[in-house]
């Protein structure tokens, strides 16, 4: 498509800008202070020292506040009514997206009403007060009326955004964070990927092999580990002149405009596989921001990722996918030799990718492999809708969930520290975060599975540690297309099909099952 | 001093906001805003990644737009007057500072018109282009227009500001930096030192002993230098939970708000006395910043330093008096020995103390000895009184810093960018700047000589390390005080006498003399 929004206005010949000129001016101005904003964020995270905890958040605050009086400003409902009203603007497909987009945001932050959006600020900072609190004592109760205060704001929330026909409310929540996406189907998907993981699950937990797990202990200095990530994400094409990798202590990526994409990830003491594997999971992240089209639409939705689904997805493709491949430890294990030196002596692709790929059903998400990590997503998707709904009382929440973490995963839970209490989104406020992990998943899966087909000679690039095929193809099919299409639409157009729970099962009984022998 | 702002307004009884309490808040909002844009300015210099640019240059120009709208908007020239007019307020020292010193600050902010402001913007940044070019290239010809330019702006500038009376233009430039100090005080007190310090400078030039340079080229890894410079800071006082020590090309300390002050320093491959004197010298700046009473009145002048002279002092106080001293060393040789490890066999405090106090006239001010810094300066004064007052043509500039080079530090200077090209200052537009550094040398030797007076045993405190006493003086005289009085007046009260060149001359002439055996 070669015409943009750049030319459509200049078209009409009239100086004064217009009012799709003007508006992504304002969009862009807000960007740049937004920008800022979490510039600031990032070094709170990063290297801000604790004392300016308080300043931080007198800045942050600051300029969120700014930042929103521009996002609602009355002008740029004005300007977006206008340009909607313009037919000949419509004709432009990527002017046609932002202003969907642009409608889509400006709903989204104008139909909550002031006094929600405060008690639900309000809320959050006392539920997560409560939820640190209540984790560490192991006292569900105490953290009760706080959950139940949330799934309540959060009840108010999808009637203010406005349940879709034949929906649900929760769809209404999944829609800030998964447009386009509907609970049904994702309900749909969910299902049928649990009913295939069961068995796989299953007969793991009865195969007699297991992968060593010597790899966990092999001790590499943080200043190693950092050298081996940096040399890796450079090679496999995250741009460090336009970003950083840095340490914290819940990794992340922050992709703050134009030029600027900042990763972190940590180090343990023993063992350097799983710092290697956050960075690469982050740089997934990361290369997605680079390829976005921001040098040209910085501000608009076209230059924001489709979804948190699709953003996770990119994430995962580069943990998963490659990382814990054959053909990429076939190139970077003698190059994590070349760095970490005589503590890799004897390890061999073998070993590495068995350890990588090891299943090992647990108790804490996060912590989760591949295979049941996407058990502990259902679950919470599954008791989100049911508070949300009213079926599932609040109080009654542990009970059902360490029920189906015994049905699912096949383990007691001893304690709600370990169980319900061990996430902190419900704390922050947000209800329908959780399926977008696995959504990543789904998409990862399928997305590989068409640049496999797209490029036969994926695994010995790999093998070589040429990683450019695999990258251009995602900026080509992915990255460069932005919010121009919703994250279902993005899928049928990068891999000609709907998002289908086939394709991850496909690549995880053709990795698993194999390597355990069942 | 009891009283302070805080309980002054309270004591109306009036529910409503006073005009001072809303002027403070206003001040302290522009302030939050102010701390962002310097943040996102360390960043620049520390952090960001080359591409990052551009991004950044938008988000420094929203936030220097959004800071100045702030800080000249007719509401706080309204609550001003206000406050001005109710003579209950002048009551309160605090307060009476506050509001002399917003007014200035609100004049300076607003006496130039937006058109000049623009100008002066304008101009500086394709000086600096021009002067970055010509000093490269050694063509003084080619910035000379430029210069030119910069002198004539900042007539006008001068103009607008208005000129005190029987006072002359550099007057209206320097109370920029250096309030309550008039050039002909400089003046006089640079023409003494001058006189003071020809015949020891040509002493020690005929001087047979000379100190030993072997440590300018002993091999300390950055990152030992870095820990060394770390110990060091939180040793002398530099609160490390409330700030950071990183690196930068060019060293520099900024203060970024409460709890929150970053310093820089670098670290040369041979040596590692330049980084760690690099380090005590931004860490005086960085203490200043920590003891300024920012917790209670940040956004008001009075958590302000004094000036720029007396911010210098303290860096040079830390860096000169303390950092190349026998005391200190005596404490930090040890310590440099536990961290650097056999590099240092065999170097002793004489050896270091010899070497950090070497006198060496050379043509860049930067490089430049203590005493022979200060005749770098007066050159600079000089010529710039010069230009601004007309009996110096921009064009004969070069012939005249020639000579005065050679007949105050006795060499040839054999180009001009080793000569009046050296310097950025005047290529971002400043002039008047320069003089503030010797007066920085001038206020930390006059405190210097108190401090030595009001704890006889300072040096035994330093030789074990204790720096508390000395920390404790200046915190109590200088660094609370804030911008409560003006630089002259606060060297009175915190030593008892007006700026005089006496105590640098004699700190110089102790110190020298001995150590050159003249």
């Amino acid at each position: 498509m070669a015409t943009t929004e750049t030319n459509a206005p200049a078209a009409t010949g009239d100086p004064r800008p217009t009012a799709y000129a003007e508006l992504t001016g304002l969009l862009r101005e807000t960007a740049v202070l937004a920008s800022a904003s979490a510039t600031l964020a990032w070094d709170q995270e990063t290297m801000m020292p604790p004392a300016g905890a308080a300043l931080r958040a007198d800045q942050l605050s600051a300029l969120t506040a700014l930042v929103h009086e521009r996002r609602t400003s009355p002008r740029v409902a004005e300007l977006l009514a206008e340009c909607e009203a313009d037919a000949s603007l419509a004709a432009d497909e990527v002017v046609a997206a932002n202003l969907r987009e642009i409608r889509r945001g400006y709903e989204l932050a104008t139909r909550l009403p002031t006094s929600l959006v405060r008690e639900i600020a309000e809320t959050s900072s006392k539920a997560l007060e409560a939820w640190r609190d209540a984790r560490e004592r192991d006292d569900f109760a105490a953290f009760a009326p706080w959950l139940e205060k949330v799934v309540g704001l959060n009840r108010s929330k999808a009637e203010c955004y406005g349940v879709p026909e034949g929906g649900e409310p929760y769809d209404a929540l999944l829609d800030e964070f998964e447009p386009g996406m509907t609970s049904a189907e994702v309900r749909g998907v969910f299902d049928a990927l649990r009913a295939g993981l069961a068995p796989l699950i299953a007969d793991i937990a009865g195969a007699s092999r297991r992968p060593d797990q010597r790899l966990a202990r092999v001790p590499v200095p943080a200043t190693t580990q950092s050298e081996l990530a940096r040399r890796v994400l450079e090679r496999i094409g995250f741009d460090l002149r336009a970003g950083r990798l840095d340490v914290s202590t819940h990794p992340f990526c922050e992709g703050l405009g134009p030029g600027d994409t900042r990763l972190t990830t940590r180090y343990a003491d023993e063992g350097f596989v799983d710092g290697l594997v956050s960075a690469l999971h982050e740089a997934g992240h990361g290369m997605y921001e680079q390829g976005l089209p921001k040098a040209e639409h910085f501000g608009q939705p076209i230059a924001e990722s489709a979804s948190l689904g699709i953003h996770e997805s990119q994430s995962r493709l580069w943990e998963n996918m490659v990382g814990r491949s054959r053909p990429f430890w076939e190139w970077a294990l003698p190059e994590a030799r070349r760095v970490v030196g005589s503590a890799l002596d004897g390890v061999d692709v073998e070993e590495a990718y068995g350890f990588l790929n090891t299943v090992d059903p647990g108790l804490i998400r996060v912590e989760a492999d591949e295979a049941t990590y996407n058990l502990h997503i259902m679950l919470r998707f599954d008791v989100e809708r049911g508070m949300l709904g009213g079926d599932l009382p609040v109080r009654d929440l542990p009970g059902v969930w360490n029920e189906r973490v015994k049905q699912d995963l096949g383990i007691e839970v001893p304690d709600d520290r370990r169980g319900c209490l061990q996430d902190i989104h419900w704390s922050l406020g947000a209800l329908a975060y959780f399926p977008t992990y696995t959504l990543g998943n789904l998409y990862a899966a399928q997305l590989w599975e068409a640049v496999r087909a797209a490029l036969p000679g994926l695994d010995d690039r790999m093998r070589e540690g040429d990683f450019t095929p695999l990258l251009g193809w995602l900026r080509e099919n992915v990255h460069r297309h932005g919010r121009r299409f919703t994250a279902p639409e993005l899928c049928r157009r990068a891999t000609g099909k709907p998002l289908s729970p086939e394709p991850l099962l496909r690549y995880l009984e053709g990795k698993l099952r194999p390597l355990y022998g069942i």
